[in-house]
């Protein structure tokens, strides 16, 4: 146990701001709701942006930028989408300051107000449907598979480091097809890449679903979501993928021609993850000594730390076990400060979540051996330095392997079938998790289920076995369960 | 020649317009003065942002994200950076809107205006160090080695694609040191990176100076500089490091306890790069035919074509070259599109600046050869096709020198000694180019020449030989050569 981490037992709340804090994460800024991420951080973002950039490229996506800020106008356009995103936004009125006539500083120059106010960007699919009118004419030009890296703003009230916050990294898929059925493939595609990157890197199970129409994205025909469960038995939204039907190419007007020169709308999708996923990843693995990484996207994946401190001997054993770890594609460090001890550095190192510590001392030389702890169940092992490095090879694929059947044990134990209103309450109250009951279909049983117990329906689950029963709450008939919980 | 690219004889801007526009690198957005990256556009920019990445990494720097907005208070912080800084940016004043109670749309909700305006960056040296404040006690906290991949944003009145817009994208790094010479040491480590990267990866020769005081960047006590020469004889300033003294330090009380317990101000950097690179770059190298791009950053260096059209047989020597190629670390692609003659692939792939095309036609196969032909200086070899992969891979390592040494040619018949203002004068009007001349290093006289002449000095270089002479506008006494031109 860390002594700078509040147990979760304590406080689940406080656990995830210290870890955020002590681990190096991020920190709040000196801007409301916005954050800064630290290299600690910023290092686990990079592993998955390259990750998944990789995924979106092997299936024929490109990379592009589009503007920061979005014409006012432009939001205004799709009738679903100004509801959902034209409220709380950063707006941007003016284009100079001036010498404050009256005083020291700056001030806004009057004179200087723009025309028509502009946004920062909340999602960008306006402003890039408005591009694409230019870009596709013909059934030649589709379709357009194209991402973008990019910052985004909402004016949240309540934020919370990665999970919430006014600023946020994400990225941000934006497609353009010929054929309806394409669209709604390209959206399934990338749901699906999305529950691979959460499932094999992340080590974070999830389940895949279509939205109600209530809590899909504003603007969609569909929304199909990656729901995770975090320790403290809510469910965090980790990834959407939304197929948008016409309705942004009729906001925009963008028509193709067709191979039997027919004018038709375009069919499109748009999907985006986020840094909340750091958010989702802590709260996934960590425990009371601080965060925990899975090797897939550790920044640093072996820490080697001389015991008692480096000595010429030590150093020559370390350097030539990080060549040889390195040539095995593994990422490691040497901790050679002379200024901390080894107890130190255990609980230093132990906080950043770094899977595999490798401790090597003079006494353990001269027997031939060093000394290997794994983060995840904190073991410590004594194992021959001579071919050590395919033991780590194998231990980091262990790490990796029983971190996502950890997380799936705890889901499933947290998975609770319910069939009376009675002990969904009771469930939702007392153990928390995902509940899989049955639903009658409406939004007003939707929407009282809330108003009494705050859980919501994360999804539709894509693999819902097709029964028969009665709704949970209004005890009217129902085709399958559906995903409930309280989440972020 | 390419039909849809005015000839630079004609025009030099218009053909620069042409080619971002028909390459299909950028095109303008429906926002003032930002501009919309295409896929090709930012192909090049994530090769470029790779291969400095690494650079920076392998010297010590990690990436860390700071926010967007910045309180208008901070600018005013740096006494000359709000002067360089706080006048056109763009302003935050409000963080709601609501529907038009007078009509249809979206208005700004006058009740949601901020306490303290908010600023787009337009670059992050005041957040971050106040940020830094936090970060930094002791000793040990240096060197604080920091570098963010950011967007910005400057309300320039005239822009031109990649040049000069009001959005761009860039590296800013940010660095915290003990002692000044550190932080000197470290902003000429990254001047030298900034050098070779742009000679071993842009092919672009640059001279590195020194800026004059007039010309440095708001707030530093030295700007660095890499200056380019481009085609139409014009400067163009493509990175610059600064080394910031303790301006920033005492403007954000920023102290450090050195290993003697005393409080002493940090010592700083900061230095950036931006997609400007990709209009020097397209200036550097571009011909009347459309984008040249060196083998070293262009996101496909070999393209295959079928002749007259894809079968069976090419298809299967394409497949199996493109394997060889990649194997090689070669990047390839192969246009199998059956709607387009070869001719006009030709043309196509000429424009977006491939730097090697493979045509393989059916009689060429007969005889075991393809033809191969280099982007660069338009000729083409008939090859063998067994090992025509190793003669690739050594043919883009010579396209890429011979860019660079034909840059280098040019640039020094573009670059004039003078010792005289009446030959200065028509060096600046008729030929262009950079001019080395003597200077009494008054700012009064860097004025005068730039009114007369528009030439401006674009830096003190580095490898200035010290000679004594008479300055070329005031005859007054001059210590050695600095650099003059027309600049971007």
């Amino acid at each position: 146990m860390s002594k700078v981490i509040t147990p979760r037992s304590e406080s689940y709340s406080k656990w995830y701001l210290d870890i955020v804090k002590h681990a190096g994460l991020a920190e709040n800024s000196a801007v409301r709701g916005c954050m800064v991420i630290k290299p600690l951080g910023y290092a686990i973002w990079e592993n998955m942006k390259a990750q998944l950039d990789k995924m979106f490229k092997e299936t024929g996506h490109v990379n592009a930028y589009f503007p920061l800020l979005i014409p006012k106008s432009f939001l205004s356009k799709e009738a679903d989408h100004v509801e959902g995103f034209a409220k709380e936004c950063a707006v941007v009125t003016h284009h100079r300051l001036m010498n404050n006539p009256d005083g020291p500083g700056v001030v806004v120059d009057p004179t200087a107000k723009l025309e028509e106010e502009l946004i920062i960007r909340p999602t960008s699919e306006t402003i890039i449907w408005n591009t694409y009118k230019d870009w596709i004419h013909s059934y030649r030009d589709l379709p357009l598979l194209i991402n973008q890296w990019a910052n985004v703003m909402r004016w949240e009230m309540r934020t919370r480091p990665f999970l919430r916050t006014a600023e946020f990294l994400w990225q941000e898929g934006h497609t353009a097809h010929a054929l309806r059925q394409e669209a709604i493939d390209e959206s399934r595609l990338i749901h699906d890449i999305y529950a691979t990157f959460a499932e094999d890197f992340m080590a974070m199970p999830v389940v895949q679903g279509s939205k109600t129409e209530s809590e899909r994205f504003a603007g969609a025909d569909d929304t199909y979501t990656i729901e995770a469960l975090m320790q403290d038995g809510k469910a965090l939204q980790a990834g959407t993928s939304h197929f948008l039907g016409q309705n942004f190419a009729k906001a925009f007007d963008v028509k193709y021609m067709t191979e039997n020169n027919k004018e038709e709308y375009v069919w499109a999708s748009s999907w985006g993850v986020s840094t909340r996923l750091i958010g989702a990843l802590i709260m996934t693995h960590s425990d009371d000594s601080g965060l925990v990484l899975p090797p897939n996207l550790a920044p640093t994946q072996v820490v080697i730390i001389p015991i008692p401190k480096p000595s010429d001997e030590i150093d020559a054993v370390a350097h030539d076990l990080m060549d040889k770890l390195k040539a095995n594609g593994v990422s490691v460090a040497y901790d050679q400060d002379k200024k901390k001890r080894p107890g130190f550095k255990f609980a230093e190192h132990e906080l950043k979540g770094v899977p595999v510590r490798i401790g090597i001392g003079k006494r353990d030389l001269e027997k031939g051996v060093v000394e290997v702890a794994r983060r995840d169940t904190k073991e410590k092992m004594t194992i021959d330095l001579n071919g050590v490095e395919n033991y780590i090879v194998e231990l980091l694929v262990q790490i990796q392997d029983n971190l996502l059947e950890r997380a799936k044990t705890f889901r499933s134990e947290m998975t609770t079938k319910v069939d009376d209103w009675g002990s969904f309450k009771d469930v939702i109250a007392e153990k928390g998790g995902f509940i899989l009951a049955h639903w009658d279909g409406t939004e007003e049983t939707e929407d009282k289920i809330k108003e009494a117990t705050k859980a919501t329906i994360r999804c539709i689950p894509l693999d819902q076995k097709k029964e028969s029963g009665k709704c949970v709450f209004s005890g009217n008939p129902s085709v399958g369960r559906v995903l409930f919980a309280k989440a972020y």
